[in-house]
């Protein structure tokens, strides 16, 4: 029998969970939800059994088995909480929230309802990037010394946008810095920021930075460097790279296609895919796969509550990091 | 409103079309149809609203629109008669057929009844392939000169299969010259063929060889070359390359990821996706959704039962070459 | 002490081997010769001993030990025949010569002196090249199965040269051939050619044709194929793949650096290196200094008279095949 | 008339220039001097005029136009010094010294004496880095905002070597540091260091480090990173990136051949040229050809006594930033 799920919330993430939820077999959308929706909305999204506009009749719904929670940020931890104390499975979108106490509060509830809990850091379903850890694992790179991050998006957002967004290390960075962990295995003691505006002068008056260079020292004493940029005309760069005592191991963009055109002016390769719904479209499926895999007893949630809030913790520290021009220590999850 | 659609023939083929089509917004899969079909069928196609062992219930279903054809070749001409005259849309896997007088029977049909026919080469729908049509007709490659297609399988079919194939040049090449008139954009006026048996002695008992190279003149006057081996080791190997007077267009395989390892034994990357499955799996999906576009009248269909025959036209000729060692004509359709 | 040499012929080749040899340990350009020399090439040529316009002067000079003969090919069986007689070690550029009955006297002259003699195909010194021999000779290929060589010029000859060239499998391919029997380790029984004239119709009027695909059967059963172009707007197109059961090795083009663009019209690498005197400019170097080490007697010749005379024989297989349209046999050395 | 020449110090770097000078047109290697030359050497040495152990012969001798100083560094000052009032051309090998004071001493009569002074930054006139100028100088890249340098060599130095090294930043990074400013364009303001000892922990009673991340703060405001190891097990990687508003330049390693081997393990390629005097073979001969051209008055030096201190200048503020954990500004050249 299929399980019955909602979707809360459908901005442009929940409307990729709705894409591949709707192809994948034993899933049946009972419920998507939105405060905006409407009339037209029944026809927008054939494949959901109801439209709604308050969440409270998702959760309330006794054969709604998990939710997706695709909600704006600051809203992440009600939510959690709602639906956890309604015993629902929860795929919550990433970060896990803003405010600490309030995530803190969402992660207690969570662990004692002892609901199946999921935060959507994607890039971890990634075919390349997993690549790199079946290298780690099966010992091919001896001892990691170093990892290397590079993770820019093909324009920067709206400055709209950027004013909610928690700034680059909280909307952007989290992924990487999640990606530090899952990649290495490791967590990072430390890090220092050197950050600037080289993009969208605009974006000053947020206090926020479209540029940056993360170095980390891990607690095993292992090194690492992201660096971010909000606009790489070329297309969306995300490449990842472990070097260890016995080799390396290192993802490169993932091309539009194999093609390339040599003429008089060179040999030229096609672009990047484009951006995160483009490169991640693949991951996005596998990550909500495995969602639902750990809803049914299958296998352990591969991105917990912790992984959420950890990430979190190097966003808080690059944060103050690039304030103080200090290196700054990492905290733990309380 | 959805369209009402049935497969019959329910082998390898039959289910990559049942997996896409079940995906397919807009389309209901209204009938699977397979001699060998049970009562458990209905519960391991689930999405199939009624399974039957005889197609002429498909045929006789006015609610069914259009079918697909996945029976093994020699059944075709007579399936897409039978189609054709119950008014049915067709999409037909490749070949269209053997026996010559029984295709051009089947294609009359086709054409008196004036159903929308289309043939299954989904490899005009791989979009590296694609790009370098784009190439040739944005003119970037000037005047075409040479055409080469490499196409190796990752592993021989078995002996039984070899047996009803109709042989390596229209079970196997015969996608490849379909590539060699689709990307070219020319006809083949004559083709001589080196073959040999390499990889499976057994093979030579059928007639059959498993090593070939194909060269062909194009009626413009531009060359091509297809090499084909039954066995590639590291995978399906499918590259094709357009030469011109202002460049030329190089299709590489499509990889398992993008991640390489670096160790003392040199830098490895990932093979090529294993076999047509893997590597046309997103092409199957866009050779079915253009068909159901063609059904609709949003365009033509963008491969006709005319280029299912010229193919095997190639095919035939490879065969003679093969067996007088000459240089020999490409016949017309009829 | 210092191998004292002479250079017969200054041309392009005489002067690449000069540039090579005057920076070669051991070795005393002690003569220069060429018909056109006059007073000021003592100027132009600082290392060369002497300069001088009758080439019996080099051979009849004691202390001359070798000779390289890089003179119009008509003219290499007579020059070969007189070196020998003087008993020199020669190195004779590639074709051997033209007309067989003297190509086959100055190999009768060269086998009764027993004076050291190579032939001038330098590609068999290239780096990319020997490597797809060497992982052959590990075997890691297992069985060779197909050849494909890839050989395109960067731009055509000037008709003039091509008068006098040979035709273009004498003169161009016949480098080709004599690849395709030292990658394979294996020789050619039977080739067929289509060819045509697409880039310059004023060669016509020599008979001769400026793009070419040979298909070869090896006597071990193998297949091979080259194809020709005598333009390529990217530069000089020069790839060579072994497959074998076991594997495939595959040599790309060499560019002009590791550099790439990447930019929103998509990543633009460099061109392969423009022609010869580029791309096997280190092999020039390593051809000569093997011929010397022969001399010294530290190992055999490299690439013998009767290699090229091979080469010859299938360059004239090809000119019939494209004649007459048919398979040829390639003939024996006799 | 050839530029007469004394090489001064014939260890590992001394020993090739000798090897590319006795090639270069228009030079005459008059003097090569090292203490610890003997008897043997003139043997070993044949296309030097004289060999000497105490470099005052070289400097005053009258003929001699240009000295290479390839001694070990903390005699650099002096000898040039020495060389500089003897008014011989100077080619000094990096870094031009470890003492401060020294340095500008020498530095003070190089610019009152007015010879044409090239420190040996080899890795400026490397092919693929020399692209990544050109496309930034040709406004390719738009405005350079990201520098990223990885730097590992194939395997640490002896510990006998680290001792007298001056430190990895002074030894390894700064060729490194250069590289920042050549490329970039553009003087550091400040950098951060996090290093560690990963690979040999004895290196640690030296007080050095064998990894390291190095983060550069420019003073227009762009950033950049260098990340270090001493031991790459798959050879010496050396890869530029310059990313800018209009794209990025990447220079990637160059590789022993363009050969791949494809098996059923993957497709594997070649290794990147083994260590410095692989990969910059013809980066050296290029510099050295570069200095006689300024000796020679046709340009101007393409590396100063100015870009020497530059570079000590950063190793020195990593030094620093490694002890304190600080981000460190880097000092003027006084």
């Amino acid at each position: 029998m299929a399980t019955k799920i909602g979707i809360i919330g459908m901005g442009r993430i929940g409307n990729v969970h709705y894409k591949n939820l709707k192809q994948m077999s034993g899933i049946t959308i009972e419920y998507i939800c939105d405060i905006k929706a409407d009339d037209t909305w029944e026809e927008k999204y054939p494949e959901a059994g109801k439209v709604v506009t308050d969440y409270h009749e998702v959760l309330e719904s006794s054969d709604v088995e998990a939710v997706l929670i695709c909600v704006p940020t600051n809203l992440h931890p009600s939510f959690i909480i709602d639906a956890a104390n309604a015993g629902k499975a929860i795929f919550c979108e990433k970060p896990v929230g803003f405010n600490n106490e309030d995530i803190l509060k969402a992660y207690k509830v969570v662990k004692d309802t002892g609901v199946v809990f999921q935060v959507g850091f994607n890039r971890r379903f990634d075919d390349s990037f997993d690549r790199i850890v079946d290298y780690r694992d099966a010992g091919n790179l001896g001892q990691p010394q170093v990892l290397k991050i590079t993770s820019r998006d093909p324009e920067p957002p709206s400055l709209d946008y950027v004013k909610v967004s928690g700034g680059i290390f909280m909307d952007m960075t989290i992924h990487d810095f999640d990606m530090a962990r899952f990649i290495s295995g490791q967590e990072v003691e430390s890090l220092h920021v050197f950050g600037n505006v080289l993009i969208e002068p605009e974006i000053k008056q947020y206090n926020d930075i479209d540029t940056a260079i993360i170095t980390l020292k891990f607690k095993n004493g292992m090194l690492g460097v992201i660096d971010n940029s909000r606009k790489a005309v070329y297309g969306y760069d995300q490449r990842i790279e472990l070097f260890g005592s016995e080799g390396m191991a290192h993802a490169d963009n993932v091309l539009d296609s194999q093609t390339t055109y040599a003429s008089k002016n060179g040999v030229v390769g096609d672009k990047p895919m484009w951006f995160f719904l483009q490169r991640y479209m693949k991951a996005y499926a596998k990550e909500t796969k495995s969602f639902f895999e750990a809803v049914h007893g299958e296998h352990d949630v591969e991105c917990t509550f912790e992984d959420g809030i950890r990430a979190i913790r190097l966003a808080e520290a690059a944060k103050e990091s690039l304030k103080t021009g200090n290196e700054v220590k990492v905290k733990d999850i309380f």
